[in-house]
């Protein structure tokens, strides 16, 4: 991508003019609380934003390293509610606000549970339960798992580190009184080194960004693609962050700021709106209650000047997820098919329905998609729905779209996903649920043209009077002899030479010079292109095949003088192949008058498709 | 729409499930709070859902009545809001959870500001906020804002208000207090009584889930289309119930179930998912915390079997929003062109770019179509954004499309919008800002057809060389006459006949036998059809538009025998009409081998286009 664009982006000269503007704003101090902290330099001021489409905006000190404090709080969470469940977690650590400082003991009555994960004590029992695996001790985890999010390996500022161990008597209290309460299984020592350890990891702006553009993205790491976190513990981590993030001013930073947010003493902020971006800020001057002051504001700013909020989301509706709809008794598949079979599928078609979806499925938009399909089930006995564009499904979609499945199977019609290879958790669970009570045969195709032309296949098949199917044709089959008589038809036959090719045998390649055209007798033909170098997989692209009483390479005749494509045998068939130059005068005006007649009707359906899919 | 997709939803199959299941829960008690409460049946159990799409779906004793109380705080706190704005609003209320319970009187020390408007003293203080009008008393403002979410008249349960009224002294205690603070500007006797009527508004579980619907469609009844609230105040009234809605538990309940929520003691829930739907249950039996048990645990069991969290928000990207993307080197507007003006086209056509874009605009979505448009921007002259399809823009996706405007003006490139007339506050913006330092002309345009034309037109207009716009054109610039020699383009002259047509003159109508074609020697026409009786709008649509050198009704020659579109003089207009039957016998095939290959290469450019459509 042309890096420019993100350089004459709105949102980068966004960022450029807050970075500016909060250049001029010098309240609050360096953390002094240890030694190390203060030898920050009070000017720097990175901004970083990474949306889920893993575009990075940045801007002014965003590559400067500094230590990541208490945001680490929320990524270790996120790794014990993957190692431990949530019930084991939820048994150890509270969710609820405790509306005081960060270093609060704040424990519950009785069972001395930490109030939330967020203050210190909720942490430090949270990093207790990291689980130690034989070839990865805890710490290593940690690291591994930061990475994840951040896309690059971590280290730790051992000078913090010794710092922050050399001072952290009250953390080390917090601890032994954990120890106390049997919430820890370790000793304290041991977990509040790795606790020490886990504050020191070094992070930049850009990282904070990162790590909050994992948590929009439902986990998922939108630069590397790697699975930061298991998309359900991501709303859990958001919700503490929500409730508890920014310790005992939260309920007026979701009123007022509305993201998700943590903040941690080195003077970093990360801050995420669920769906859009992550933000990260790092300036070292805080405020009285820890919080970096730059930090705050530029999420102000941001939250205001764009009216953003967490509460503020694209509505989930078919509106936002349909792509389009269509039946095909106007749009037919690739698959060329002879006149009678056009008739049956111009008065048959609108009983195959294809419903194109895109973008992201949650609930409301499956619920929304499932009526519009329900509402006109009488109408339509096969439903081909398109996933192609479809970028993910939350587990509600995929619980609709399954009862919706068993619905239309209940009332004997035929439903078809295509294109849900992308969609693993779908098609696992509808191999485990959704086949009870559908008919035997296939319910996922490659493609939708696939899909398509095997519903008109059972449509054809049904209908016996159409002479489909039948494995030889005569010429009078052929449109282009339609308004030829006994005798026209003789001559022509006697003009042209039987041939016949073998299952596989090439009948012409492109590039050939065209002299003829080919009316098909019996057997079957298919007509493709080689998509060429460059693309390992999909050589062959098939771009229709053509049965008894039809004919191919008769364009030739008014056009070019070259093949456009390949045409092979698909199986043991039979052509009369007729010569241009070899066909009477008196015949050229009905061939020409038919070809013309046939490519206009063709032109008709064709426009009326485009303005519908337009 | 048809009634039975709603009965075989897989939404109202699970509800009907948890209906059934849930009346085995008999836990709890009605309230006895005030006698009159205790009259509740504590076997009713009503369930509502209704989408942002307004599809209702409900089961049990949706329809039985019942009071509001609590319930009423969000609604109120929301029309406060609206009458005397964020500042003043807080500067009587605060938005910090209390930890406490509903009718704990939790005051701010020294200010004697409550807590929040969720616990019954700023519950109060936001009633005694409601501005009296001068055709309008507050109780009638609050009874017809309330009635702007439910979409029908509300009204009051006298029985009910009396009872709260004669044994509400705890409540009377508050409004003293407040008035001691200066919280309040009436008398408290005054706004207690309005606090009582308030709570004692009848409703109904599916009114319950109509409310949370308005909330989860950005402030819009989606049943009647009624700004039930404004929608800058939506998320300031869903942060209060997400943060203090449920209240000691609030943490735990965001934490676990994941949807803003409120209770009243007369056994409602309404329960929100922004973006998706509102969710109404009804039964009077409460928990020792004033909740409904069986409302809580329907809220928890549909958030469990869905995974359904307010974090969990569609992605807002690119590919949720982008159509299709396309430039008019392959597609045309319906303009019919000479041959000249379409090998302009197809040289220059890829200058010109449109993007359709779909669904609901948000900063990611609008940030990331706005990388998409600039990495492309050296390639394009001409941008045509199509939003006929956009359902809704907030403030940050209007911020960051107007400011992409300025910057593809700064290029000196040329962008419209089409179909944008339901986006008022988008265009109105783009008057105030965006037409800085655009060249003038139109900025906005009806529809896509219509802006690519006027795009063509620039282009063709710039190309010198093309012969096109001349006024006249000799029978040689026919496609159909391509292959003919001078003496057979006399011959065909002298088979015909000239004919001259004034502005406006209809020269054919659909319907009309149909004989002859016309080629166009000088002027325009236009094609059109009549769209017919019961669309009073848009009787004429134009299909296409002909200049000199073009030809119509040649169709008829192979095909139809009527005309199947009107046709018109744009302009003073002079043909070569030639009946089909005075078509020389030697110039017919060399006229039908044009036509068929004309035609074989529109189905060509036509098949491509489709492909790139589908």
């Amino acid at each position: 991508m042309d890096k420019r664009a993100f350089q004459f982006s709105p949102v980068q000269r966004y960022l450029d003019r807050i970075h500016e503007e909060l250049l001029d704003l010098n309240d609050g101090a360096v953390a002094d609380y240890i030694p190390e902290l203060t030898r920050a330099d009070p000017s720097w001021l990175g901004i970083a934003m990474v949306t889920v489409d893993g575009h990075v905006y940045q801007v002014g000190d965003s590559r400067q390293s500094f230590t990541i404090q208490s945001i680490s709080k929320a990524i270790t969470y996120g790794l014990a509610l993957e190692d431990r469940g949530l019930d084991q977690v939820l048994g150890k650590v509270g969710v609820e606000p405790s509306g005081e400082a960060f270093n609060s003991i704040s424990l519950e009555p009785g069972t001395g549970r930490p109030m939330n994960p967020m203050i210190n004590a909720g942490a430090i029992a949270t990093t207790g339960l990291i689980e130690s695996k034989p070839d990865a001790p805890p710490m290593q985890r940690i690291l591994e798992a930061f990475g994840r999010y951040t896309g690059r390996p971590m280290q730790i500022d051992e000078t913090v580190y010794r710092s922050e161990s050399d001072t952290g008597h009250r953390n080390r209290a917090i601890a032994h009184l954990l120890l106390g309460y049997g919430i820890l299984d370790r000793t304290p020592e041991e977990v509040v080194d790795l606790y020490f350890r886990q504050c020191s990891i070094l992070v930049t702006a850009r990282d904070l960004a990162m790590i909050g553009a994992c948590l929009a993205n439902n986990g998922v790491n939108p630069v590397t693609g790697v699975v930061a976190l298991q998309s359900r513990y991501v709303e859990k981590v958001l919700s503490v962050m929500s409730t508890c993030g920014m310790y005992d001013f939260s309920g007026a930073w979701i009123f007022n700021v509305g993201m998700p947010a943590k903040s941690g003493v080195g003077g970093g902020i990360t801050a995420v709106l669920p769906g859009q971006f992550g933000l990260g800020v790092f300036s070292p001057r805080l405020d009285a209650k820890g919080n970096s002051v730059r930090g705050i504001e530029a999420c102000k700013r941001l939250s205001k000047d764009f009216s953003l909020h967490l509460f503020h989301v694209a509505r989930s509706t078919s509106a936002t997820v349909m792509r389009q709809v269509y039946n095909c008794a106007k749009r037919t598949s690739r698959r060329r098919r002879s006149a009678a079979e056009l008739a049956v599928l111009a008065e048959q078609g609108h009983r195959i329905r294809v419903y194109e979806l895109q973008g992201e499925l949650l609930f409301g938009s499956a619920e929304s998609v499932g009526v519009e399909i329900l509402s006109e089930l009488a109408r339509v006995d096969y439903l081909v729905i398109d996933l192609k564009r479809v970028i993910g499904m939350d587990q509600a979609s995929i619980l609709v779209l399954s009862e919706l499945c068993m619905r239309i199977a209940d009332q004997g019609k035929r439903l078809f996903f295509t294109d849900s290879k992308n969609l693993y958790r779908f098609r696992k669970h509808l191999q485990g649920n959704a086949y009870r009570g559908q008919e035997p045969g296939p319910l996922h195709f490659e493609d939708t043209d696939h899909a398509v032309e095997w519903c008109e296949n059972q449509l054809i098949a049904q209908t016996d009077s159409t002479g489909a199917d039948t494995s030889v044709a005569d010429l009078n089959h052929q449109y282009l002899c339609a308004a030829m008589t006994h005798e026209e038809l003789e001559s022509l036959r006697h003009a042209g030479r039987e041939r016949e090719f073998k299952t596989g045998e090439r009948i012409f390649d492109a590039g050939d010079r065209a002299e003829s055209m080919f009316f098909i007798l019996s057997g079957e033909v298919e007509v493709w292109i080689d998509t060429g170098a460059g693309q390992p997989l999909s050589h062959h692209l098939r771009l229709s095949s053509l049965g008894p009483g039809m004919v191919f390479g008769e364009v030739a005749l008014v056009n070019e003088k070259r093949r456009t494509a390949n045409v092979s045998a698909a199986m043991d068939t039979r052509c009369l192949e007729l010569r241009f130059d070899a066909i009477p005068d008196a015949l050229l005006v009905k061939m020409l008058m038919s070809m013309a007649s046939h490519f206009a009707n063709k032109i008709e359906r064709d426009t009326q498709l485009i303005q519908q899919l337009a």
